[in-house]
């Protein structure tokens, strides 16, 4: 049974110190799924306007990316225009073109609603919870957020994370919405709003995981030059759906490899402009690099 | 044979969101030398004035730590006086008094200058040199530095890197002296400069280590509750230099489990005001915090 991903597809204009990319294929339910692909099968269930390019949507579906729920509207796609500085850890929005998104209303196609696995990426939290009540059988849903909702629509976010098991989020809006400077003590808070498993993403830092009492933290892969960090976070979780799904199981030995999984793919998706390395990149050069992972991180004590 | 530790003995006025505490005992030669006698023998060279009590060098006496390298000069002791903030990432020094510190000349006494090991806390690099050149045999010399001797004794720290065999720093000072902001890029840059190890700290984010070609990352240990920083950088080089003095080995295994003391260590020296904790340790409480070490990092891949 297939991951369903509920997000947005987009078209980013990024700048970095060293180069501008124009129109380039974005959004949270592109590199989540693309990174989720290689593991497990994806529908997606998002919105496109009409200026959508043809070859870009190819892309996915060359990934047997399942694109049924992929809705097309009149008039133009979600832009967003994003600046990186010289460390890559600040970035600043440009221009915000909400566009065909502004109205989205997650449909949940019919032969969707048995997905087992959901990613509901960072979308209303109201929203988020609209597509939960729409699916018929019990599965394990994961969300994100970020601090827009928790701003603005902290109560609906909280009554979202009374529903799902796995709460993915990075370390800043960790600390906002529980108001904890402490990250273990947010995870902690986290977990007590529901979620079992609570993942906050500390980007080159790597990840905290708080399963059940269990805390498990993981490094981030020491990579030696970072081109674009869009979508690090969407692929981190696409990787740890996706290993999830594919290995049907929820104990804590299977979700730290999912984390390792999920490091892995969102380390891949920095290393190029947008989507493209994710798009490019082969199941084997994964295997090469959860390896390598494993030797970065090992230890044997005496 | 023993451990050499060069460094300050100090006097610290710590402030912390919720508490003042005057006068207590600190320098790098205090914590480092507190941790590491847990794991082996160690001398101290540095000097404090005649206002030192004579309780608080008793404190470190009982820990078998060697003081008849602590010169006590007419004068007053290194005085330090610093405040930290809500999240305890940044701190602000709020007075300075090097008092007898201002002209420490670090004298070897003959019984010391046969250690194999030798840790060169963060002091003038031109007083650092000239301890290693006092030394009559060969030792594994590492050493600590700041962002003060970065920017005003660029040379002479550089000259001091070709000398030594491992180069603790942490992650703003490493990034300020390669100047590269890519952290394993910079430690690659340090490690040709000299020192075959080059080990990263990066507080609350853990450690990056580069041995020889060999990468390791190394999470914190994640503590719910952080009553006062100070002296957890020293504590770390303790931890990770007493137990390579008590394994007398060099490898990467070694080197590895050497992080995760120091790491254990520097943890505890952040759960009291100045070295409060490290002073009622005990090592079996070290032992079961390295056991919780490796829950809170251990994979298996599949």
């Amino acid at each position: 049974m297939a991951i369903l991903v509920v997000g947005s597809v987009a078209l980013d204009t990024i700048e970095t110190p060293f180069q501008v990319k124009k129109d380039i294929l974005g959004g949270s339910a592109t590199y989540f799924s693309l990174a989720a692909s290689f593991l497990h099968p994806v529908r997606v269930v998002a919105v496109v306007g009409q200026d959508m390019p043809k070859d870009k949507m190819d892309c996915l579906r060359r990934k047997n990316i399942d694109l049924d729920g992929l809705e097309t509207k009149e008039g133009k796609t979600f832009r967003w225009r994003g600046k990186y500085f010289c460390d890559f850890n600040t970035r600043k929005t440009l221009n915000l073109e909400l566009n065909v998104f502004q109205d989205f209303r997650p449909r949940i196609p019919f032969s969707y609603t048995d997905s087992e696995y959901v990613f509901l990426a960072n979308i209303d939290p109201q929203l988020q919870k609209s597509v939960l009540r729409q699916m018929k059988s019990r599965c394990l849903a994961a969300s994100d957020t970020i601090d827009h909702w928790i701003n603005h629509k902290r109560q609906a976010l909280l009554s979202l994370l009374k529903g799902i098991g796995i709460f993915i989020i990075n370390d800043s809006e960790a600390r906002l919405l529980s108001q904890r400077s402490n990250l273990p003590l947010a995870a902690k808070w986290l977990r007590q709003k529901g979620p079992e498993v609570v993942v906050i993403k500390k980007g080159e830092h790597g990840v905290l995981m708080l399963a059940k009492t269990k805390f498990f933290s993981c490094p981030a892969y020491p990579l030696e030059e970072v081109v674009d960090p869009t979508g690090a976070g969407d692929a981190f979780a696409g990787g740890f759906m996706g290993y999830l799904a594919c290995r049907r199981r929820l104990d804590d030995k299977t979700l730290r490899q999912a984390i390792v999984y999920g490091s892995v793919l969102g380390s891949f998706a920095v290393e190029a402009f947008g989507p493209a390395r994710l798009i490019k990149l082969t199941f084997r050069q994964i295997k090469k690099r959860v390896n390598a992972f494993r030797r970065l991180t090992h230890m044997e004590l005496a």
